[in-house]
């Protein structure tokens, strides 16, 4: 059992949401040393969060190698995020060198503007979702889930979704029970399944 | 409606535990230019969490004038901090010029050891409650409790109720009702009823 720790690189931007980091961080952490995790950022200064907290960047995103888990959270910098190419460029690539590709809220409007869930489901936080949508014509948008699988990708809805989905990711790449002991060690009830969605909105009708 | 902000204070040291800050701060950052957020720590240098993601202090513990929440979480940094004077001093100080007092998980060992639970109702981390009660023998641990109020002071159980419980106190600070906005904001099923607690455990026997 020397297999190497799983290689996490979490994306920020101005801006980000806080809990959309570190829900999925604070669960994939408890791996202990079963998991490596890294923030990565376009440039190599702290970034600030929606709230205010600024977090330092371990590794500018140009000089990540593979991984296995992409996190991209979501938060008001998205809105500015999807007209950044240059950023969206360096998340093609990353996207390229990883596994899994996982966003919470709004970071899966980042990867639909990337290009990167075209032709895949997906789904987005549930009060901006007609938002997201415009970001990604491409893309099957998912109304009701707690989160989406779709090949390497997982989709989360909003902020606290994403630790619903990181225990989903964790039982994909491990089992069920390590999913449960994480959760248990967090004190967290786990929201195990992903169509049982509390916060889904109905289709705007068009005016 | 011009009332000055809700200061947040957030306390971290090395080995902090990423979610006992981030979730509370996740929660109160949502009432959005009604709070103000800022990271405190005994010294001014960047602090890594358990997990291993660092976040950028903004001011010195030391430096902190009257702020209306301080946020104390807990994490395996506290077993060297309860015995880490000069910091239990700074909390002392920094408590007294609070208007309440809150910890996550064994951030309420830090409270209790700096003397600051005497004689007060408390409770912690589920897995680690037994090592928590030895740090504060005039302490009344409630070991069946998501969060305990008591005065100024709120006590959580373990990393994810430290959600439950700010939003608690949104509820003790604004109404129930800012704080299921906030609650569905954040796409988080609030468990509201501070006594229903999935991972209470029974008082060890002494051999």
């Amino acid at each position: 059992m020397n297999a190497s720790p799983l290689k996490v690189a979490a994306v920020v931007f101005p801006e980000f949401e806080l809990l959309d980091l570190f829900g999925p961080l604070e669960l994939l952490g408890l791996l202990r040393d079963r998991a490596s995790l890294s923030i990565v950022a376009e440039h190599a200064d702290p970034v600030a969060s929606s709230q205010g907290p600024k977090v330092v960047v371990d590794c500018p995103m140009a000089d990540v190698a593979a991984v296995d888990v992409l996190l991209v959270p979501g938060g008001w910098g998205t809105r500015r995020e999807v007209q950044n190419e240059p950023f969206l460029q360096l998340l093609r690539t990353l996207a390229g060198r990883a596994r899994y590709v996982t966003s919470v809220c709004t970071g899966s409007a980042l990867l639909a503007r990337a290009g990167l869930l075209d032709g895949k489901r997906a789904t987005s936080n549930k009060r901006v979702f007609d938002w997201v949508v415009t970001q990604g014509p491409n893309v099957t948008w998912v109304r009701q889930a707690r989160w989406v699988e779709d090949g390497m990708y997982f989709t989360s809805s909003g902020v606290s979704a994403g630790m619903d989905m990181a225990l989903g990711l964790i039982q994909r790449l491990y089992d069920r029970t390590t999913s449960l002991q994480i959760a248990k060690g967090a004190e967290y009830t786990w929201h195990e399944d992903p169509l049982v969605d509390p916060f889904a909105v109905p289709e705007q009708k068009k005016a």
